[in-house]
This record gives C-alpha cells, sequence and structure tokens, in this order.
C-alpha cells in the first residue's frame, strides 16, 4: 500500500527567473502552494472550499533543496504526496522535475497547521478527516 | 505653490531582477504601492491607520513607462506627487531614478478609489479629507 | 477583417492575493507577460527561441485599469491582440476576465521595443516580421 | 568567542501579505535573500561586487518556521549569522522578528554552494575567504 500522489504540471514564467538566468528561489515555495491547491482538489474539495467553511491551513514550517537548472518557459512537473505527522498538522513532500525529461529541479516539504479564522489551532471537523484520509492512505 | 512631493529610496533586490539582468516590470508597481505607503505615513497617518478605520485605496489604473536600466543592488529614488482627480479619488505620479546619478528608470501613476471594507465607493471622511488636503497643496 | 486574438486561461494563487482578498496590482503585469507567452507560441516561435536567436522584446509601457473583483483559485481567462504601432514596436492589448461568466476584472496593455542582447534597438529581422505578421493580420 | 551577527530591518509591504492577512510564506526567502545582501556589504563587499568577479552564491537549501504573525507596514528585523560547513559552502541563519517588541516571526536558513557564472562549484579565491572568515569567527 503506497501512498498515492498528485502530479501538476506548471511552466516557469519569465518573472521567475532572476539574472544568474535561473528560477529564483522564493518561486518554489510559491509553486509548492499550486501543487497544494490542486492536489486537495483532487481529494474532492478545493482549498478554497475548505476556506469557506473556517479551516486554515497556515504554513508552520517549508523547506527546499535544489537539485538543478530551470529557466524561463520550461515545463516543470510537481509530484506531492500528503501524511498527517499528527493530527493537527498536514505535511505535504513535493518533488520538482522537468516534464520533458525527468531531470531532478527541487524537493522539499511543507508542513501546515489546522486553524480557524483567528489563527488558532482548531480540532479537524469530520469532513476535513475525510478528504485527508483519503489523500493519505493508498 | 508647487505641488510638494515625497522621495522614497529603495535598493533592488536580487529576486526582482530577471534574466536580462534588469528589474522585472511588475515590481514597479509594488514599488510604487511602497512610495505611498511611504508618502502618506510622512502627511501623518500610515495607509495602515486608515484602513483601520475602514477605509481603503484600491487600484483603480495604474501606469508604468520605462526610461532606464536597473539592476540587482541598484539605489533608487522614487518621488511622489499627490493629487486628486475628484473627491472619490486618489491619484500618485511617481518618477523613479538612481540615487547615485539621477538617471530616469520609471515613470508613471496609479490612480485609487475610495472604499469601505466590502469594497464599495465611500465618501471620504473629514479626517482623510484633511490629510489628502496636506499631499496635495504647496 | 478582425485582428485574431489568443486566449490564455490562469488560476489566481493564493500568494497573487492580499490582505484585501483581491489579487494584488502588482501581478496583473505577471499575468500579461503570461499571456504574451502563449499568444507568441500559438504564432508558431516561443519567445524563448526568439531571445535564443538574438532578440528581446523589453516592456517600454505598461498600463492596467481594473474593472471588478477577483480572488484566489478564480479562473480567468485573458484575451490579448498584437499590434504593431511602428516597426521598432510590438503592443499587446489584454482583456482579463472570469472564465465561467465573463465578468471583466481588468484591461490594458503593453508596449515592447525590439532589442538585441544588450538591449539595444534592433531591427526586427525576416522571420521576426513574419511571426508578427501573422499575428497582427485577420 | 561568539559569531558576530547582521540585523537588518525591513518593512512588510501590502503585496507581501496575502488574504488571511498575514505575510505570505514564499516572501520569508526574499527577505532572507535581503538580510544575506546588507551581511555581506557590511563585510566589505557587496555580493554585486561578488558576482562581479565571477563568483555566485546559488541557493542550495533553505528551510523556514514560522512562529508567529506579522502583517502590512510591520517593521521586522533579521538577525543573521554566517558559519561555513565546508570549504564549498556558504550558510545564514537568520531570525525574523518584530522590531517593537521582538515577538517571534520566522527563523531558519540558507546553504549556499560557492559557483562561477557558469553555475560550476568554484574554489573559493583567497580574497573571499578572507570576506567570508570576518563574517564567521567571533
Amino acid at each position: 500500500m503506497s501512498t498515492p500522489s498528485h502530479t501538476t504540471t506548471i511552466r516557469v514564467r519569465y518573472g521567475e527567473t532572476d539574472r544568474m538566468n535561473t528560477i529564483y528561489n522564493a518561486r518554489v515555495l510559491e509553486w509548492y502552494e499550486v501543487a497544494r491547491t490542486e492536489h486537495l482538489r483532487e481529494l474532492g474539495m478545493s482549498y478554497a472550499d475548505i476556506e469557506e467553511r473556517g479551516i486554515y491551513f497556515p504554513v508552520i514550517e517549508a523547506k527546499v533543496s535544489f537539485s538543478g537548472p530551470a529557466t524561463y518557459d520550461d515545463r516543470l512537473q510537481m509530484e506531492s504526496r500528503m501524511s498527517r505527522p499528527s493530527r493537527l498538522r498536514v505535511r505535504f513532500d513535493i518533488d520538482i522535475s522537468h516534464k520533458n525529461d525527468g531531470a531532478p529541479v527541487a524537493n522539499g516539504y511543507s508542513v501546515h497547521g489546522v486553524a480557524d479564522a483567528d489563527g488558532r489551532p482548531a480540532r479537524p471537523p469530520k469532513w476535513l478527516n475525510e478528504i485527508l484520509e483519503k489523500g493519505t492512505s493508498g
């Protein structure tokens, strides 16, 4: 029983490069958010809907390791895996590679809390546990 | 009686360049927001305070013309002038140039509405008119 | 004979909103660049390829007018039209609206020079004129 | 003998917030780059000068942990410490806190390679070792 993964594809924008002619490091965290958004949507409820129900996933920790170059107009694929380090945490491990040849670009993760609209820790409601269960079991 | 102007200085961040080794065009609008923030602060009330009192300045229109190169670590100065095209509009004209030699980088403007927390047009309260009056008369 | 237009669809990223819960104004210029990239690709040569042949389209002027709200996860479509104000200029007029109901979000344009790798004005080569011709005639 | 630290102060820009009314997580990596830029400048050579001499510090790994809220217009201070995990690596550990009351916002680090203009690992020249020595010894 392996953990299911989700793949999201993006194309590097011009403004996401810097004068080294590579992707600017901070942008990878923005792409991670795109990967999480599409991963959750595939599980049956968009993160926008989750927020509308009053639950938020603030980032608690994020890490990225860079493994190879990428620049403007490259097609990159992000493969994400979801896990739950604890009842009050959701974690996404995300690998980024070139879509055409699989060459690695970056890998890392983000860990999120489960919070209410005021940023206070919130006990995950039943509907949320069901969605996250779908994302973490093979 | 000339209109008073305000000068804000910034330093170009690495992530604000692109692979042409110049500033990425969209970032100029972000700098404009920095210039407006400091200009309003100098008039005696920060924009954060204005929002706390329930008044917002959504951008209605923005324009930038690029006149010369700039890159990472350059010191740029933004000279802004405020005007009121109508009772419900605030406008900032902003020139950006190199701090060391005055060489031009960009010029343009942003026009803002006056709105309440729901984004609806709001009649500017007395305290707001007083602040804006300070910014627009010589 | 109408000018052909190109449509590019994007989804608003979380990091593209601000605390007003709307799209942050500077991001629209980044989306414009995405629209230009896809528009040129459809004409048969990517902008990445154009740069590899030594031709650059630096932004000379950009303008955006905001006409309606948009926020995280909204699907937006950008309809772009290309024109040539002169031999040494390329212009893109771009309308942004909601994909689901067509409600307007923003409209504006960007004007570009034709330059070599050193940023100097360059006479457009034959292959470039042919591509741009395809984009501007109905 | 403690490691010397450098403090850089920034003010949160409007575009650095998101619709949760907090700082957008990816922006912290951009601030880290601002902290590194000012830290190196204080040691006697700007990173722009280092690049002009043909040496680059590509990001190999970056991590951020979030510890408290921050929003638009907040003054934040970044305290950075430099270290050298190996001859070919430079590391910056950076704590971010509110300037007015010291309340923590985020902490983390970035690890950098030493590379030439083509991105290949480069043996640090003598002048670089001298600068980095200043930054890492108490």
